[in-house]
């Protein structure tokens, strides 16, 4: 589907199912509200797929897999081959990601969607729109059509997957050198200095830290990307990866589908979204705060309310996963608590 | 076993399997620390154990329950019967902690330590201390010796599930008025005002939770527990429930098992078990940050960083229990993700 069709078809939140379910959540035999955020997130589940019946049975780990030319530029400590080997090992069963979706019951979904190298794997997802992105210290790292084409594999995505009955869905990625295109997106969107939104990502050191802030910026210097004009910015300093998470925000708006964002990079792709169509925000769930410098301002800008505090910063969408019992969790006690008017009893009386 | 018998046996922890599991963490393919708080949690295990290999398979979601003679104050929205009912519950699988314990695939173990009520649910341990505390407005909640009593239904109760193969609990409580108890404990405790320690539990008015301060401040006053005396703090303004839980954790101190706390009453009962020996808190977890006003002091004072963020102010043990997937995810990844090593990479060089 075309992004501007896209934007034209993100669903308006259904109150009616919100109301409806918080009614009965209100009506459970338990302290009012007293599953706090859970409570929240499953009222604002209800919103986005217009139901007060839930169904997290089928849920999906979306991972895009794509490199960064940046990486030229020395701002990472591993090397670009890691994330063809990574981008492998998603359907192989043997990547951090896999182990945390065999614990949570969910589905490991792979996309290539801009590795440096051909990759065969079956159950990888060939949606390549290019092979790694330009050095955006050199040139923007993708053209405007090639942002385009990435946002629409991540839109097709999220409608193919609804379309295949999953209800959660969580926005992971693999890229080496990603918190470098994330942090310049992150300062360009925010309007805010690169010191305070560039980290180690997976281990710099402090020396390391430096030059990324220097590349990064000298970017910014030279392509100017106007802050009004996400795209713009998705194009001059952005990554595939990116582009393919903010997709599924919009496609997952689109659909009527919860998508749970992981760290930094994956709330960048929902900010990104979110500055495409105000209406993703609805649609889009925190799970933790990552400790990339800038994923607090992120979240509180995103008006977000985490639910984990683990201090994890794996990326691939692992902290997203690790959410997900969580919801399987509310949703048990949604469907099979008792109420007060089974057991004919005076319910709690809200305070104010 | 006696509890003097049980502070003696209180394991040192093992650093040689605490070093043998950072190790083959850090050997794993990913970045170094990057499950954050839950490689640290991990850790302890081993110290905890003696082993750097685990066992979560079998959870248990150990829950006391007991009333407190103080509810005759009117510090509660809830009746007294609600103890029995919720406790009797617990067996049927009709609470929220029976919910949560479905999807966590663990056991639920409710305990009768002193429900006011006789109770014959098949599945409740009967372990009955008395019925009901004493309202500590008038009189000692407990005499010392039921106290201690108290203390070894849950150090007994930790031993023999750790007999049964558990590697993982929970300590969890049901009773009418236990945030009341648990205030009036941590102002003990922690040398604090009433007014930091008290809130509005299940859901007190503004001018139910003023009463509630006085009634604690009122007890405090009349029986001056001495705060550097535990088993003095728990006998006079305490509860059964606490005092099982606290003996739930010096047991798992004994017996090498981890106890997850839950909110503000379990963490109170944590810091209780630490108070009566300092070396109980290597054997325990934390889980969530409580609403109840004191659960951050009590948590600082534990020295714990808690992985749920979730605003969940329910009891039971269904805050601990909700941590449950993390281990068994953080254990999948232990177990089954690659090494350097296997794949004769060069690791990820630690900073500093």
């Amino acid at each position: 589907m075309q992004i501007q069709e896209a934007l034209e078809r993100v669903r308006p939140v259904d109150t009616g199912a919100m109301e409806a379910t918080r009614r009965k959540l209100d009506g459970l035999i338990k302290p009012l509200g007293s599953f706090g955020r859970l409570e929240r997130h499953l009222i604002k589940i209800a919103g986005m797929t217009g139901s007060s019946s839930f169904d997290f049975s089928k849920k999906g780990a979306v991972v895009f897999c794509a490199d960064n030319g940046v990486v030229d530029q020395g701002v990472t400590q591993s090397t670009r081959e890691v994330t063809a080997i990574v981008a492998e090992n998603f359907t192989t069963g043997d990547t951090c990601l896999n182990a945390l979706c065999r614990v949570a019951g969910a589905h490991v979904i792979p996309v290539d969607i801009g590795v440096a190298a051909d990759l065969g794997a079956t159950g990888l997802l060939q949606r390549k729109i290019g092979y790694g992105t330009a050095d955006f210290t050199r040139e923007p790292a993708m053209t405007r059509d090639q942002a385009a084409a990435a946002l629409e594999v991540g839109i097709d995505l999220a409608l193919e997957l609804h379309g295949e009955g999953y209800g959660l869905l969580s926005a992971g990625e693999m890229g080496i050198g990603n918190t470098t295109t994330s942090a310049a997106v992150a300062s360009v969107l925010l309007d805010l200095p690169v010191e305070r939104t560039t980290g180690r990502g997976a281990g710099l050191t402090a020396e390391g830290l430096e030059h990324k802030r220097e590349v990064i910026q000298k970017a910014i210097s030279l392509h100017r990307p106007r802050r009004t004009d996400p795209l713009d910015v998705l194009c001059k300093v952005g990554g595939y990866d990116i582009a393919g998470m903010a997709g599924l925000c919009i496609g997952a708006a689109v659909a009527g589908i919860p998508v749970v964002l992981d760290g930094f990079i994956s709330c960048i792709a929902g900010l990104l979204a979110t500055r495409i169509h105000i209406g993703v925000r609805e649609f889009l769930l925190p799970s933790h705060l990552s400790d990339q410098p800038a994923c607090d301002l992120v979240l509180a800008e995103l008006e977000m309310e985490p639910v984990l505090q683990t201090e994890m910063r794996l990326g691939e969408g692992t902290g997203a996963v690790a959410t997900f019992p969580l919801y399987d969790m509310i949703l048990e006690v949604y469907n099979h608590m008792l109420s007060f008017e089974d057991e004919q009893m005076e319910a709690y009386t809200p305070l104010v």
